[in-house]
């Protein structure tokens, strides 16, 4: 077997990406604190063609050299916009239509491997804080909650890595 | 809706962990550079409950500071040994009965969300170095490439992501 060389990947110009049929899905990221998981998002975002981002509270903004790091370009690619609350954008996002999933361990969660999204559908999935995790206050809004099952003793991923296992999950659920 | 406390999360302790049934999954860290993803390797597979990390060549081993920072003690439960090549280790693993699985673009690369795990079998999968992916050597050698579909401008996941990615599908697809 060989690898795949650059040249031959079928990688989107920005424009074709902006005009492409996207997934019906946006994020919401709830005062993420750290720049490395922001660029993260945007990366996967783009990986998995995901309509918008939306950043609240605290989280960073693009253009940051941290936040480049890791997104590396992927910040002209993905739309979008800074929120100052996210309890008001959630509620937002339901009066235009979305159902709103905080990925988040709690009472009456919906285990990952059972959702099935309906793809008649938009979703708008709510990943928290590293250390405090979906605010409370939102929690209490959302539609639902949607927790990734966990088997060893620590039981918190990596919010990068949260991120992905769900766009992955919802993606191949959608898409094949 | 509310969420769960910690004390409500049935986290196993270190001893418990280890005599838990595992995922028949190793996962293969071919001279990652980044003790960060290091770090999430052991988070990621301390929650899917995976049985062993290599890791290999330059790839850095605990006890690190900065690996510490990211794996937040999973590297106390989740077994780990260090092997100077790469290739080397997955020819002894393919002699041990595993079938090797580098996850990488590469032409004949199986799509993720076509691979049927067996529950009989049990899987290696190797990920590989930040800039340079698994290395050719290792390509050439292993059963298969696992290709995780992208549909944006990059095609690069970071690799903490990756490995949240396939272990997850894996997982979702042996456990439920």
């Amino acid at each position: 077997m060989r690898k795949t060389r650059n040249e031959e990947l079928d990688r989107l110009s920005i424009e074709e990406f902006k005009e492409s049929e996207k997934t019906p899905l946006v994020l919401v990221l709830d005062n993420l604190r750290s720049m490395h998981n922001v660029g993260s998002a945007f990366r996967t975002a783009d990986a998995f063609a995901i309509e918008k981002i939306y950043l609240c509270g605290i989280t960073a903004q693009p253009p940051h050299r941290e936040i480049h790091k890791t997104a590396l370009g992927a910040t002209d690619s993905v739309s979008w916009s800074h929120e100052k609350d996210t309890t008001t954008l959630c509620q937002q996002l339901q009066q235009e239509g979305y159902e709103v999933l905080a990925v988040e361990q709690a009472h009456q969660s919906l285990s990952l491997e059972s959702f099935r999204p309906d793809s008649d559908k938009k979703y708008a999935l709510v990943f928290g804080n590293e250390v405090f995790g979906v605010s409370d206050e939102v929690v209490a809004v959302v539609d639902q909650c949607l927790e990734i099952p966990q088997f060893g003793t620590k039981h918190s991923l990596n919010v990068s890595v949260s991120m992905g296992v769900v766009l992955w999950d919802l993606v191949s659920k959608l898409k094949f």
